[in-house]
């Protein structure tokens, strides 16, 4: 199967997206009747929630069948749950990195912010825009955390299945807060710590992005305890090797692709594993460099140009490279010896893993 | 039984208290396995979830005995879930608000931003306070929401149970955050509109303080659809009344009381019914005056004395004495209709009601 098709047949990404449709529908319905200001915040959801790769939907879809679970069952509204908890994440995520872009669009809070300075032009007066736009998203966020645990157990599956399932899903939740605080320290430490790093990507990635979701579509579908253990061994290393991806596009990514301006990261001064093994491999001169171009808001193409080649020149790049395949061979690995009875499912989670990992996602 | 007695003889507070604390312990040892920094999120939960008149569980409690619930059941835990729900939302709204105090300590934004420049102070390096404390409470607000979550479903209630409760549930959280937009939109149209302000009154505050713990006690234990009715028509204009007090409150209340600075409502320019009902009924001088200084980060106690007059001579702060006067004796009359057996339950409410109401709340 290529990769393209591991996310098409049967059509997940559809499926996922009609779920999320149909349960905002009902949710327009029922927040417009407590005000019609209200639309603004499920339009917000509506925009936010279409896009994106689906990629935990899909690991937990998967999951599920790898697990033996009948497709019949309502497992792509429990996978879009995770959707609507992604969106969450980058929703507040945006408003903690001041993050003007995301998907290509204006990010919530800007777009929230946009809305108050039209009203204020329109009345001739009003409030603070930006704070306004801070407060609305923060909300957004909200909701959307909220509306992922409805969508999860109104999916339609039994108490008992959602019982089952929501160990994992409460770690999810807490693991990706937790993750994005680890990431929040390193961010204000103004240091590089690799065992810092190394803990964010495997706690805001890896748990979040492959392992708990194939997790919540195993526990949905009563897969036993060797499947689990056999789903981290596949689901963690490739996670870590999806975000050290991820981490190289943040700096040398096609903005077109990304849907982020170049260089974003590096304005923001992500200390990633990359931008950390840069720092633990430069030469003073080229430490020097990048203490003080790494983190500025005001980076020009020029400068990001100077940090991408100090990465390359340390050797960060390559060693992040080295560190994706050989994450992506554990995972396969790992696959190889789960106790996965659906070749559908194993060659899909095989395509996923090749699809995450690869250098044009 | 007076005022007091409701909330202490059964121990509710102490029970919440020990409800959270228990919880808390688990999560400790459970996020500093992911890292040590994260000893910070949970103590910055721990300051946040001590203190508060806990009436959300008390109002869960009752209505669960109202139903015939069994005190044995494992009810403060699910009761104390609702105070964690609240400390979400008292999180976020304090970054939304820039709250500088909460409960008569520094918000959380504040206490994390003071962290981040003890940090900088030692290491000599670092990031942004500001935006450090902001982001860490948002992240903190997550994390009290799916703890809240995670509260109620894990309180020991069978499936059953929680299955019933889970539609009021999901109702409160949906509400209170959009009441919080409500009330955001309200703040910054920089205009009065009463029918806003009233539906600010009922799903900011009425739904998600009284009538939905209500509802949730009394899903748990099983309680019919016309208790249920009977606890709505209670719950509901006891809400507005207790948030009717909390307004004046918020601009009369003694700081040593309220743990928040005297006047901080009027300068955060809130909407609430009290200064709309002053806006539609000042004089054109009292109306330049009041838009002069409302809302004005800058108030001295001066000021603060001008704007309470303002609410005082246009008949404001009377119209909300007679509005909570009215719907306390609604909600009075609504509970002696009730069908609750349990004479300490009925008993109980009527104290809440006159606690959650009276001048010294």
């Amino acid at each position: 199967m290529d990769p393209e098709a591991a996310n098409t047949a049967p059509d997940i990404a559809g499926g996922v997206q009609l779920a999320l449709t149909s349960f905002l529908d009902i949710q327009q319905k029922r927040l417009t009747a407590l005000g019609p200001e209200l639309a603004a915040q499920v339009e917000a959801a509506r925009d936010a929630t279409s896009g994106g790769k689906r990629l935990r939907p899909a690991f937990c879809y998967w999951g599920f069948r790898a697990a033996g679970g009948d497709p019949e069952l309502p497992i792509l509204k429990a996978a879009a749950s995770l959707e609507m908890l992604h969106v969450s994440a980058l929703v507040h995520d945006d408003v903690m990195d001041s993050s003007d872009v995301r998907r290509g669009a204006p990010s919530a809070h800007r777009r929230f912010e946009a809305l108050q300075r039209e009203r204020t032009a329109r009345t001739g007066k009003g409030g603070d825009a930006e704070s306004f736009g801070i407060g609305a998203a923060i909300l957004l966020g909200d909701l959307c955390l909220v509306w992922a645990d409805e969508m999860m157990h109104t999916s339609g599956f039994s108490t008992e299945a959602l019982g089952r399932a929501s160990q994992f899903f409460d770690a999810v939740r807490i693991e990706v807060t937790a993750g994005q605080y680890l990431d929040l320290v390193a961010q204000a430490s103004g240091e590089a710590d690799m065992d810092r790093a190394l803990r964010v990507l495997r706690f805001k990635s890896a748990t979040y992005t492959v392992e708990r979701p194939l997790h919540i579509g195993a526990a949905l579908a009563h897969g036993g305890q060797s499947l689990i253990d056999s789903l981290s061994a596949f689901g963690l290393p490739l996670g870590e090797a999806f975000q050290l991806r991820d981490d190289l596009l943040g700096v040398f990514g096609d903005p077109q692709v990304t849907g982020k301006p170049a260089g974003d990261d590096l304005r923001e001064g992500k200390r990633t594993v990359l931008t950390t093994y840069a720092v633990e491999h430069a030469s003073p001169a080229q430490l020097a460099e990048f203490d003080r171009l790494f983190g500025s808001d005001e980076l020009g193409d020029d400068e990001v140009q100077v940090l991408r080649e100090i990465l390359q020149d340390t050797g960060a790049v390559q060693a992040c490279e080295d560190l994706i395949t050989e994450r992506t061979q554990d995972a396969l690995a790992s696959l190889g010896k789960a106790p996965i009875d659906d070749a559908e499912a194993r060659e899909a989670l095989a395509a996923l893993a090749v699809a995450a990992t690869s250098r044009s996602v």
